[in-house]
């Protein structure tokens, strides 16, 4: 093989790149044989693309997966695992007992769908149309941020193709002139169930992908010069390019080729000895990959430094914690891994003061919310800090991404603005209202709810290092600041702003509802009820001792009320910490529990039973009991 | 105004639509104007469109909303209903007093963005890009169910056209060939925050919409004579038609015509004065609207009819829930309303049988789960039951669309098959584990998770004729039958498959976990503990009493066992409706804690701590405190 990578194929390294197609295709074959399932056609499609990328145009240093100088090699179609791990065996990073002895197998990384576990592996895959929009965040990263001629190689199925979120990248692609990505396409016209949509109606393939601002380039996805020739063009284009390439699903296997019903099969062991022989037997070539170029990042993610310098508030001044989100953004930008994404709404979401102070590390995603996660996800492969926001509601468009996250292990900062019934006339359609039981139960989630601008400013700065996907629920209205600048917001803690050992009951919010419970509370008080509030700023992880304390004192009676429906919520989070106290607990959970509709953020939280008078007469009759 | 609407407009009619463009502007300015908030200006562009379309396109019976022979209206452009609730005064179905009375304010139906509180709205609109799948919905039951010359009209914004969505819909209207549809694309260049991407580039949005398969005109959208030709055309085309208008935000308005920092805000009182009196000031037209030509689909729902021949299965026999699944919907099929939506995946979530049978009531959506959801709403709106599947993780792609599905009152009845651990070796890319938490927290919706294929096809069968949206989570693989043939499973139910009154501990499962409950329940009776087993298929609405019962007969000690992670779901519903009970309980809740991997489904399950060792350990540890 070659480091030498501008050179045009000479006809003396065909016969090594078809040995290397042919180990390709009889590792697959052999490893998703031994693992009983798999995607051995889907992996079949594409060797001979993989082959010649990896031996001539992926510029990586394989004994330094994080290098900052690698290219990236993203498989979208991340069935075609048996094929990624076939490289990483012709890379001769992983060994063929490791290949066939464990794919699939429990304890190994090499798992069915390809996942970070693996240090040559940026992004989880296996949901498709994940794996470009992810690639469209390392090349905007690579590009604007980084500025290291590294290229972001996705290769993507074309089943995959009918997924939105495809579009939505490249489009973004086109959008950011991302001369270094490319999207190879494996166009072998079977998706899972039969054909897919277009077949081999390549034209039509290439007519959208340059319509949405990309270099299309129609390939042989099987003849080795061709792809060569194609790759070679796509380092040195201009703009995004999406290689085309005609496959045949199964090649090589004659058995197979071409045919339905063969996705997501093993092959029987007949059919794969077969073909195993006549592709030559098993071999052992180690490919001498291109190396990338030496080269530092422009910017550099600093060791933890000093406390950021975060906006300051005056106590009792009526501020929005999306404008201190904005404003704490705004601090975090000392550090220069700070980078902020938005889905064309940052005038709501506050993230316009630092789209305005520092546009080199925003990012304008418009109305992709998909592409939006997507693209953080990608911008951390790079080690940068994203912070993406939307309206709250619209985060749940991209909830399999955000789910994807989560298995990624991507470190990724998500704030949702405009939560609830608290936003008042726009209506349903823009009041999250199931945001928190949905982000909660992403793998490795962090989920806040500040309730003023300066635990709201605490907690995002403490984000920044956050392992996983945070979330950070912020909103529209402006209530009182509630703390004193310099107090401290651990993660997982609570803050009590009411009360003592005589409490009788416990009123707990979070967001916005703690301001309804600090004013129930001093009616409660007239009344001669002593009642403990709890800010539940963290509501996951959950300041479990804080409530314990809370049931102790108070013989279990809580009031919980949140601004989201009752299903999986903070009420929700409260009980699932205290599932094994075998205490009694009477806990009068108040929820919006219709529809809302239109109205001022008063009246929605009368209607919803959320109020400060709701919260009240709960703890009236608790108290009572 | 006419009821003609093959002839050429004349210059004679030109005056009444000016005056009608003019007093849809006149009230958008003031319904908005009234609320102190909207979004005028992008009612303003599309005023033009919309009068020529009321007047002359738009065949309607105002007095008959639901007739099956109306025409179809969606903003999917949710935002703009200042011109939308103009329109509808305008057709003389809303008065001047509701519209400039009530807009947005608590109790009106003319909520911030359409619902179908309104009659005249078929689907609940505000998250952008959702508007248009439906609408290929919709036209879906005109051209292949409905067989009537109804046509689809769908408003879009500019900014929308940035979500992967549109295009999963104008490729499914491409590759259908949905002649009765018609994207009217509102082109004013202006999002919420400034421009958008392609601004004016009207040749770039041609080429894309061609490109899907779509006819592509370019109107100016303020010209009424082409906007006239324009649309009928797009009603005799021979497949859909994207209509692309270039507009003005803000039109008619000259102080705030083209200008940015006007999205989303009210006129303030003097330009919108000035505005109103330049444009002729209150008008009353009201419009005799096209009727529709008298017709009946070809498809009729029935009245519910007897009891469904439910396939049969024998108790012990090992058969995979997606497999009854299958054979309910082939079951159901007898009733033809019932239709049946797969994402490319139907040899997996079991639909093949149906699509092979039915091909006429089966849509193959391929990989596009957003468009899935969107489609189905849009048949519900056409009166059928859409039964649309795939797997179950890949239901988070459509999250926002399900929602929006719950705030429309949508009725389609999902079903998500391979959810959790229990797929095995495919990996977590592929396990839904978060999907009963973000299900739940849908307003209205039902959440079902049946443990045998008896109990499965039962519960589909319930889902026909249930409002809102039904969740079936269904397993990859055979269990044993529990239940005979004939057993009812009603929703909210549970049911209790071991037990007395000397229970010392309740082990409740769902699903594949109900297995795994009844095999520790046997260990447990060997060491001479009694352990009640509830099947608690029915998530959402849940079982209370069953729960109470549990709890007061074992004294609160409860193993809970699911496949999902702990957040939000099976134990959480519990929790909540255990949270007002007032006595103890000493909950172990077994779910899936760390990140899985590959592996069988026994080592998955035991690996995450909910096979049956954990369950009878969790069990015994419980019964001993």
């Amino acid at each position: 093989m070659t480091t030498e990578t501008t050179r045009i194929l000479p006809d003396s390294e065909l016969v090594a790149l078809r040995d290397l197609a042919a180990q390709l295709r009889v590792d697959s074959i052999r490893s998703s044989g031994a693992a009983g399932s798999g995607h051995p056609t889907s992996s079949l499609s594409a060797a001979d693309l993989l082959a010649v990328l990896l031996a001539r145009h992926l510029r990586y240093d394989w004994s330094a997966p994080k290098a900052p100088t690698n290219d990236h090699l993203i498989f979208s179609k991340g069935h075609a695992s048996p094929l990624l791990y076939s490289v990483f065996k012709a890379a001769g990073v992983i060994s063929d007992d490791e290949l066939v002895g464990t794919y699939r197998k429990f304890g190994s990384r090499l798992q069915g769908h390809p996942t970070p576990a693996l240090p040559w592996v940026d992004v989880a895959t296996g949901s498709l149309g994940q794996g470009l929009p992810a690639g469209v965040g390392i090349a905007l990263a690579g590009l604007r941020l980084d500025k290291l001629p590294y290229h972001v190689w996705v290769l993507c199925g074309d089943s995959e193709t009918a997924e939105g979120s495809i579009w939505e990248a490249l489009d973004k692609a086109g959008h950011y002139g991302l001369r270094n990505l490319t999207a190879i396409v494996d166009v072998n016209r079977y998706g899972q169930r039969g054909t897919t949509e277009l077949e081999w109606d390549l034209d039509t393939y290439r007519r959208r992908a340059e319509a949405f601002g990309c270099r299309a380039m129609v390939v042989d996805g099987h003849d080795l010069t061709s792809i060569d020739d194609a790759l070679r063009t796509a380092r040195t284009a201009t703009g995004p390019t999406v290689l085309l390439a005609r496959t045949i699903k199964g090649r090589g296997v004659p058995d197979v080729e071409d045919k339905p019903g063969w996705h997501g099969k093993a092959l029987p062991a007949d059919i794969a000895d077969r073909a195993v022989t006549a592709l030559g037997g098993v071999r052992s070539i180690t490919v001498a990959a291109p190396m990338p170029a030496p080269g530092q990042p422009a910017v550099t993610t600093p060791a933890r430094g000093p406390a950021p310098d975060l906006p300051r508030y005056e106590r009792g001044a009526k501020v929005a914690t999306r404008k201190a989100y904005g404003e704490a953004l705004l601090a975090l930008a000392a550090r220069p891994d700070v980078v902020v994404l938005d889905g064309e709404v940052s005038d709501s979401t506050r993230t316009e003061a630092f789209a305005d102070a520092f546009p080199d590390r925003f990012f304008e995603i418009y109305i992709a919310e998909q592409q939006l996660v997507g693209a953080a996800v990608g911008l951390q492969v790079r080690g940068y800090r994203p912070f993406a926001a939307t309206f709250a509601a619209f985060l749940s468009r991209a909830y399999d991404f955000i789910r994807m996250a989560g298995i990624s292990g991507a470190e990724i900062k998500l704030a949702g603005s405009h939560a609830g019934v608290e936003i008042g006339a726009d209506g349903p359609s823009q009041m999250a209202l199931e945001d928190i039981a949905a982000l909660r139960a992403v793998y490795g989630s962090t989920v806040l709810y500040p309730s003023d601008a300066v635990s709201c400013a605490a907690l995002v700065a403490q984000t920044v290092d956050l392992p996983g996907v945070s979330y950070v629920r912020t909103t529209r209205g402006s209530y009182p600041v509630l703390y004193d600048n310099g107090d401290t917001f651990p993660i997982g803690g609570s803050k009590q702003l009411r009360g003592g050992p005589g409490d009788q009951v416990a009123l707990i919010g979070a967001g916005v509802t703690v301001h309804n419970c600090l004013a129930a509370a001093d009616r409660l008080a007239a009344d001669g009820i002593a009642a403990r509030v709890i800010d539940l700023y963290s509501v996951k992880p959950i300041d479990r001792d804080a409530l314990v304390e809370a049931v102790r004192i108070t013989g279990g009676r809580l009031v919980v009320v949140e601004d989201h429906y009752p299903q999986g919520g903070i009420g929700a989070a409260i009980l699932e910490a205290l599932a094994d106290l075998g205490e009694p607990i009477r806990m009068s959970h108040l929820a919006v529990r219709g529809l809302p509709t239109s109205g001022t953020t008063a009246q929605l939280m009368d209607a919803a039973g959320i109020g400060v008078d709701a919260v009240t007469g709960a703890a009236r009759t608790l108290a009572a009991r």
